[in-house]
């Protein structure tokens, strides 16, 4: 067998979600798998051939430094050393820092009874508050940082014509440019289900006016002011929630003043294809994104199946 | 937790696939879960919320006269009650019989040393040869019946002009009606890859001239006599592998000349997305399929994850 297939034998290997953001989760505290091959993410990622997950989580022991390279990892409890199911190392997931710090707890990586996990990420560390349910952690809140509605933040090039968009799909002035550290358009629009997003999230994707590409978000506000929302990721498609797309809706509507997030703690309900996500501001100007964090199944693999990786 | 759910969490959970033709396999000798509801399938099957499958097999003990109605069940070991992602009984799935047929002997439902299974469906009884590598099972043969290149079998109506399959993409007498017990459209085409299948499959399987819809499967034949297929499915579209349709694809190709089952124990070996297949013709005239049956891992379902079950 393969050396990543050896050590897969010893470790925990779960299928978790939060909010339909799926993962294949390997509790790994004594950092065995830190060189895990593309090969066996893609394998273990395949929904007909392997388990099936948008990406492979390797929650790791608290790193040391240099463990993510130059991003300070000081303090951290675990680590989600996070991968695409295309293998390739991805920063930050929204979805998968709950799932991992729920983990943490199931598994021994910190106390039972933790009320936080510091988790660290290739975007720095993180502190996640966990929420239980009859003694188990059901949801948890991440501090998703500070929303920025300056347009230049995103890439976004005055000097480009937009008025395309507006045949495109995004009704005029209706559209905000809001970076949450990544690059989200978000659009209001009447009808949420009637929109072609499989059309309008590649055009919006790809416009010149973008220099480093966007994620696209379109928000419908029904008349008693709940927010519904579909999500195209940059590089991956629609999906069926995207944290950081939905602090961005957050943050566009309050700037339009159609969310108040400042009269006292207040929590915007936001319903996606996967679930239902809250977001709310603290006094620093973060917003703090709550959801779900769901573990389908223990897995144990298959001799077979393993001696087959690469 | 509900009927279901009490039952699942003491039964042995798979999930396993034959050339990408992926099962959530329940096995259930005792047949404590025959009523297993629809709901519970779609759970099961759902690809980001649950494990993520295109159908559930109940794979049961020697069935009862009557346990699959008035379908004949006598002398089988062990039951293949599949179920499609949608919750929907089905009468037969050729990749899920040779995964049943492996998982019967990996958890003691027929002896270890088996080397044939007989396996009661909903089509009746099939008996399925095994085949092993390193004393594992890793693949199977089994019996789909004879082929009938008689058009009005799959329901084609000779009142139909068929004139427009041809605007659709399918070439000029260079397609072929043919039941395996449930219908197929078998064509060649120069270049496999170029079909827009997602637009053909459903233009041909709704055409007036198929009473009962069809399945389209479309095979390149190289210089060297390589043969490879696509299929579009009836109700699913296209599919990794489709058992019935790689007979059937073999069967019009032997009865145009292309490929020649007569000359002794021919095997014809058929490339599909997710693997291979061989097919060779007994001296009953009945088509005999060989694949893979892959068990990918063992699943603990989450007791979260179960008490949310209907």
């Amino acid at each position: 067998m393969s050396r990543d297939a050896d050590l897969l034998a010893d470790l925990v290997v779960l299928k978790a979600h939060g909010t339909g953001n799926d993962f294949v989760v390997l509790v790994d505290p004594d950092d065995t798998l830190v060189d895990l091959a593309a090969d066996t993410v893609v394998a273990l990622c395949d929904r007909h051939m392997g388990i099936g997950a948008d990406g492979v989580i390797r929650l790791g022991g608290p790193p040391a430094a240099g463990a993510f390279g130059e991003v300070e990892v000081d303090g951290a409890q675990v680590a989600m050393d996070y991968r695409n199911g295309d293998g390739r190392v991805v920063e930050m997931c929204g979805n998968g820092i709950r799932v991992s710090a729920r983990i943490a707890v199931d598994h021994g990586l910190v106390a039972a009874d933790a009320e936080q996990v510091a988790v660290a990420t290739r975007s720095g560390v993180r502190i996640v508050d966990l929420h239980r349910g009859d003694g188990v952690v059901t949801g948890a809140t991440v501090d998703m940082g500070p929303a920025s509605t300056v347009a230049a933040r995103i890439g976004l090039d005055p000097d480009v014509d937009t008025a395309d968009l507006v045949l495109a799909g995004i009704p005029e002035r209706h559209w905000s440019a809001v970076s949450m550290g990544n690059p989200h358009v978000v659009a209001t629009v009447d009808d949420l289900d009637g929109v072609d997003l499989a059309t309008l999230g590649p055009t919006v994707e790809t416009h010149d006016a973008f220099a480093e590409g966007t994620n696209v978000n379109l928000v419908e506000v029904d008349p008693e002011g709940h927010l519904r929302l579909r999500t195209w990721e940059r590089g991956v498609g629609e999906t069926m929630a995207c944290g950081s797309g939905t602090c961005a809706a957050v943050a566009a509507l309050a700037d339009r003043g159609v969310v108040d997030l400042d009269e006292g703690p207040v929590e915007v309900e936001v319903e996606v294809a996967g679930g239902r996500l809250v977001v709310r501001r603290d006094d620093r100007g973060h917003l703090l994104l709550t959801g779900p964090a769901e573990v389908v199944a223990r897995l144990d693999l298959d001799p077979g199946w393993l001696a087959r990786l690469a």
